[in-house]
């Protein structure tokens, strides 16, 4: 996904990499990528230190690794001069994200962190009418994610991807909220501009054996006032990948969708709801920067995603400061609000303040 | 409504009433009805007394007056052995829907409550689908009702509506959750086939100087390990007569919009979504019966108003009896819904469970 | 279906009747329906006879027999000075229409037909905005009625509806055509308020044995050089009663779908799409008239019905003149758009004028 | 887009082109692109004179330069024996289309026309259901594209793309049929696996002084005896690239939106709709080679585009044969289809054999 995204674009060649923990491995998958031997590392400390002695180093490294390893392996780059997108979430324990955030701080370096959703040209549109006052004050900020394929033990089959996302060992603490809940929460706060202040959260395991949540609703309190609910779930049957976002003020209300990406639908008090297309005209300058095709043709996934890539390559030439490109502050909230919501959900479902 | 409602399917005819509690005005709007001047009663005391001591007395009386003046009424009609078809909610207190509950116990008489989203077909269609163990046991509930009429202060405008819906003498100690929340809890509570056990909630009141709530959040726990989620607004921009019902089982899914009731989504786990219709083969009998015209002519609300008047007009003949009709049980699970709700929200957000 | 649209408003009462061409089974069904026995009629010539001799005769009749005798009852009762509405289509062939024209013009009565579907508040808001210019010159109209109920040769199994609608002796020269073809012909007349000038059919036969069409293709050219295709089908299998309607014009263009009658799309030329609600603010008054009950409370297809009956209620007591309610003008011209298509299909395909 | 489209799945590397008729522009153009100089070159012919005689030479080239010089830049390629991707459509007469394909034939060389929108997932998938029967005989086909962006005279402001197309010099003798109605015509024949043996066409220009019909319905005879409806247009106001296909056959309909292409409708005769989702299990071997990325995550028309790209990589490489890729066959129906268009509506509407 990371490497179609940072190619579309054509901003990024794949000059280097450690592509595996397993040092042969990772130099054989380098191979197969067209990586030059010379750069074709067996660890990231390796690729990390051999990297910051050339003279041709790389601009910028991907970190798509376990969550578990994150911290450390953008520390390595960081700490050498070398700028990174991670994927979230950040890391498994908030400590952790803190340090790397003083790492960040440290460094004075690009850090992007790649919650994916916001390069969607109409979650920018809706960040942006927000932010100029289209929908007054914000009251109401409604946030789910329902997807449905771990509503079987499919962990128990060996699938790779349900494996690792059952496992605290690896996930840490949450499982659906880390995977997905992280999502939804940074999708809000990137929308409605405003700080989950205080959150209470029931969390549910369905699927027998489960260790880790596979469903969680938690209420939401933001700072000024306004109120919410998140609700994620990997059991709810006939959800594919239902990212949704509302989002209400006094004046207006949102409405969008991520599996209907390009439309969003906006009503302003006393008038007729309107849907806005990506590519229509009088959009945001933000929505406008991150469409690349005419109205009508969807941009999907993959082009979502590939926006961080081109807005990050756009930071490392100096050409441009994308509004609200998620970063290292976000990375720490979203772990913030992940150890919030298992303590109030733990507690018996208590007010908790995610401490970011 | 209710006289539309009654109409429709031709089963009612309209003989007498007492249609204010100014008994001028109630005579006048008889006679506007074709109500035979005899039969234009002054109070609903007077026509209690004088129609249970005719020959031709009425079979059935509705109770469509506010709120707090359910159980006196409903009382008289029933302690005089006529049956009553009541809007709902019952009461505005726990301990009157109690005692109301002891009064039709002891007349042995039908009594319906017009929760009136329960005569949708594919409302029954849903249930009859739960029942059958279509979806396995279930796992979550998400059902959501959400308006914007009160998103400003309309009752400051005179809006009559609006004034007694915000009103707490007239209301009760719930807004939003005792107009539209408790048709919510009911909805799940209908189809599931589950009842709360225990809930969280936290109430707001958006608009300045409103006193009772307009937007709510709860968060459901029901017997046998289901949770969900129950959220109702009155200033959710956008939102015409948003009802929505999800309910997820081990084995599938459905999903219900009030705002389109002719389609029910269906999910067998593994499977493609489908889309039933009102009208096509294959539904349950509580579907079929509940259907006037052939597939693709859409039914609305009226019809599935009217539905419950046709239920009660079955009932009072003896010829059927259709599974789930509301009826006082279910009045006094939505006063027990209303005041576990506030009360849990007073107390900052604590586990409460409604006492029925 | 008249009987509960003519009660849902409580306009009508049911006082006469001669309900089947058997005398017997006649007087039976109008004592079933609580008709007294003096106006329980034998024939419809014994009705209308009878019924124009009594003080307190009947002020209007409603004529649902099959198509073939449309003509000569409605002639019947006119003749006699009692109104008329009629289902369609008006007659089976266009000499009949215009015969029945010369009688309703001679009459002065008021003669109403059902095309049922210009009584949603959404049609007759498609038609103001039509009418006030919103959309600027029309260009292009695109109407479609598509089912799929006759993909078989249910006829074969005896089922009522689908046999007389099969057969050429019943129905005229027309299958889908006849039977909902004419409605989308009408409704295309009734929005765009423009009249067929000229048109060109291709009708088909799926079914083996089909005596009619059941699927049908027509190109159109209206008055003042609108284009536009009307597309019937019976056997399209996947939709039920598909009536879609869409004009665009130089300015604006406008979508509805019988399915979801209570939306209207709306676009502006240059700006987004706009989804009108039944029941919202700023909608023209013939959407407001037509309207019983708050936006978001789904209305369906027997309230639409209904309006007709109730438009034709307040023309009968001098109240209204509702903007373009079906009359014998455009039965007229139904049966004109019938022979004009089946002359032109039958001719190989060529373009032929309705001559209304 | 065919940049994008190549580059998405890293089967392709830019290494040599011909980017402009003026060979300083093309050499620039190149530059800017990393081509190497010594492989920026001033002109087709000199593009392909060069490659043919290099060693390492390109694998295949990119024809996207204006419809009428497609011909004679494939030529020179094939001839010289380069595999060609070639936009459409093919040409602008059908003699060249013809001449071209005999220029295919004797290369023996891999000829891909890329009508984009057979590359998504569930176009693939329909055209698997149909082939596989699941539909029964085919008996209904209707498809329409429907656009607005030229509802105003756009290419009067000199607009790049307006003005183009709207040119018959430069785009022959079809506007918006050579445009999108090809895409259209292609779609239908793609998944239905029927050819059109007759069509009736009726072209209009509904903008003032514009050249080339801006709107078009034709009539559909397929052989074995289906018949359809193909309307395009690019003043139908509200649609932006609203390309739309339905198929009825004995047993069952397919719907398909390229607005929404994840999703594809099927209905089985007599059963409920389903929704089919791109990802989900059980499709066609054909949709499912064409997806990138998991269910619920939309891929767009980048995506399909750059499917496209991926098969003929496969074929070049002798690793696949995609089912249906558009080739010169396609190209040539594409613009007899477009001959028989224009002579039928110029004939006034007479049935045409388009001749391939």
């Amino acid at each position: 996904m990371h490497r179609i995204a940072a190619r579309l674009d054509d901003r990024y060649e794949l000059v280097a990499g450690a592509f595996s923990s397993d040092p042969d491995r990772a130099r054989a998958s380098a191979l197969a990528l067209h990586v030059h031997p010379d750069r074709a590392y067996g660890s990231f400390a390796e690729m990390a230190a051999q990297e910051a002695a050339r003279e041709d180093r790389i601009d910028v490294v991907s970190v798509v690794t376990p969550n578990d390893s994150h911290v450390a392996i953008c520390q390595a780059f960081l700490e050498r001069g070398i700028p990174v997108i991670c994927d979230k979430p950040l890391a498994t324990t908030l400590d952790d994200a803190r340090a790397l955030r003083e790492v960040v701080r440290a460094s004075g370096l690009l850090f992007v962190l790649t919650h994916n959703y916001s390069g969607y040209p109409m979650v920018r549109e809706a960040r942006a009418l927000v932010a100029s006052g289209a929908l007054g004050p914000v009251r109401v900020v409604q946030v789910e994610y329902a997807q449905d394929w771990l509503a079987t033990d499919l962990e128990a089959s060996g699938q790779k991807q349900a494996a690792w996302r059952t496992d605290p060992s690896r996930s840490g603490p949450a499982g659906s909220v880390g995977d997905i809940g992280t999502h939804a929460h940074h999708l809000a706060r990137f929308v409605s501009g405003l700080r989950v202040e205080s959150l209470l959260a029931d969390l549910s395991s369905f699927v027998p054996g489960r260790r880790l949540d596979d469903d969680a609703r938690v209420l939401l309190r933001f700072d000024g006032g306004a109120r919410g609910t998140l609700w994620c779930s990997q059991v709810a049957v006939g959800h594919e990948n239902g990212l949704r976002l509302r989002v209400f003020g006094e004046q207006g209300g949102l409405d969008w969708s991520q599996e209907h990406p390009n439309q969003l639908r906006l009503t302003r008090l006393g008038e007729a709801p309107r849907i806005l297309h990506r590519g229509l005209g009088g959009l945001s300058e933000g929505a406008v920067r991150a469409t690349r095709i005419p109205a009508g043709h969807p941009e999907g996934y993959l082009e979502g995603f590939a926006q961080l890539y081109a807005d990050a390559a756009d930071l490392l030439q100096g050409q441009g400061d994308p509004d609200g490109l998620p970063g290292i502050e976000d990375g720490v909230a979203g772990v913030a609000f992940i150890e919030a919501v298992v303590a109030s959900s733990r507690a018996g479902g208590v007010w908790t303040a995610p401490d970011a």
